[in-house]
């Protein structure tokens, strides 16, 4: 009903009616001023008078609603613990193909290499569960492609020069707007699910401590509304994990990479690697030539260009 | 207290006392006529007579104190659903590497692409919980190391022609006597757990309407013990997984593989492949060359040989 009333609405710079809204979506005029009610308390700033109702102002928030072709598959929490763990439950409980939970802030958000994701509200939170038909091996190729949709739907609908450093950082001008965390399920040869949560720095400021991190509003001097910028995301990266040739997705991802060519330095549980980075292989491992200038395979890790 | 306690009986032809029993293990003679019920009731068949107890038999069953290094990792089942599914139970709340569940019988065991696994009394049903420190898109080499070290340890143990199916069932003389089942979870660039079902037909009979299936029993003319063979098993395969050079493993499992060279046809959700079997990858993917000459590589799938 909401996404019905809300296109009336903003089709109309007017007030419309209650009994033209009543008659349109085929429910009482009550019904109407309840929905209408819930809208003014997600933060839309909807006039009423005797005329009717008039949409002055949307919130920029991600409501399943604002996402209408989405809506049954979105999840959306004003906040939440983390929206990784709440997908992994409805993953394991059969949630469909491109679930998304959403958290307008995050309590307890993660990140890679079990560090805490600050999630202050004006940023974007989201975990996809995504089933690809695929075995275990490739799975890494989804979160590849998750890296480069994203870097690539940044540089063209936020205007910015994201970047992404290996294996799916995204940085602009060598600080860090996103980072993706994963995991996956597998049962015999195939993948049950890749949950892939995602925490960009749309519109948020950032704590003075984290200097090396920024947001798409302090570079670009303007805020970009998550929600469209969501919506586009979801459709180029449901798109491009559904296409035959996802291997090819390593090539595309170079193509929108700051590592190679960097002096980097990966450092894991294993230990730490020192070298120029020169290639990604197809499985997504970084090739380093270090200072023997031996040729060393790297799977995982925090890499920092040097 | 049980491991000891048959030690001691093992260890004695003759009746021994219950009061040296009970000196001898520190605990009360009521105690020590406790635990030899409760032997006698897993089928240990222990004489008493008033000169003490005697150890006559025991039983073939891998009860938890019958490997007693591995006794507070191993969980033992008369009858279970799956021990797949108490496997990942045990897994996701946290228990430690080279957890081991094994029932006698399993009234819904699985095997691969959602079939089912028939477990007859006699045959060696278990599923290892094992934690490598290893990003997933290494784990198809902890499969193809438990089949390569199941193949090597049943011809060494059993005296049998034991040889892999790619990916990993056993055949032996082309009949099957062993197929293993994988489950994986990873969170961000690390395995959690993956967890492998092995089904044996060790000393089981089979239904007649499995012609290609046998029994180490029906290959070899004997019974081999399954719990000093499970034993044995246990500790090549936990070797051989936490060595550094684990990557190697795809190379030892080709020597012990009857698919290579053979005409093959692979038969998966995606469709069906037919040509040689070339090659085994660094991933596990079966490099098969088709009719009209050109390479293909197969991720996952039933392997029939033609």
């Amino acid at each position: 009903m909401k996404p019905q009333l809300l296109k009336i609405l903003r089709e109309n710079k007017d007030f419309v009616s209650g009994e033209a809204l009543s008659k349109h979506l085929g429910v009482s005029r009550v019904a109407i001023w309840k929905h209408i009610q819930k809208l003014q308390a997600c933060g839309y700033d909807i006039h009423s008078s005797p005329k009717g109702y008039r949409l002055v102002q949307s919130p920029d928030t991600p409501f399943p609603w604002e996402l209408p072709e989405r809506e049954s598959r979105i999840h959306f929490f004003d906040t939440a613990s983390s929206t990784m763990d709440i997908a992994r439950e409805l993953a394991r409980k059969g949630c469909p193909d491109f679930t998304v939970v959403i958290a307008e802030t995050q309590t307890r958000g993660r990140g890679r290499m079990d560090r805490n994701w600050i999630s202050p509200e004006g940023g974007l939170y989201f975990t996809l569960v995504l089933r690809p038909h695929i075995p275990p091996v490739m799975s890494p190729l989804v979160n590849f492609g998750a890296a480069f949709v994203l870097a690539r739907t940044l540089q063209e609908f936020c205007g910015v020069d994201a970047r992404v450093k290996w294996p799916n950082d995204i940085l602009i001008h060598g600080r860090k707007v996103s980072g993706m965390l994963s995991e996956m399920e597998a049962a015999g040869d195939q993948v049950s699910f890749v949950n892939i949560g995602i925490g960009i720095n749309m519109n948020n400021d950032l704590p003075p401590d984290l200097p090396f991190a920024t947001s798409i509003k302090n570079i670009s001097g303007k805020t970009c509304s998550r929600k469209a910028f969501l919506s586009e995301f979801l459709d180029r990266l449901e798109n491009r994990i559904h296409q035959p040739d996802l291997p090819t997705v390593i090539a595309e991802w170079k193509t929108c990479t700051a590592t190679l060519g960097q002096q980097v330095r990966i450092v894991s549980h294993q230990g730490v690697t020192e070298g120029k980075a020169l290639d990604v292989d197809p499985n997504g491992a970084l090739v380093v030539r270090t200072a023997d200038g031996s040729l060393k395979k790297i799977y995982y890790g925090d890499c920092f260009h040097t």
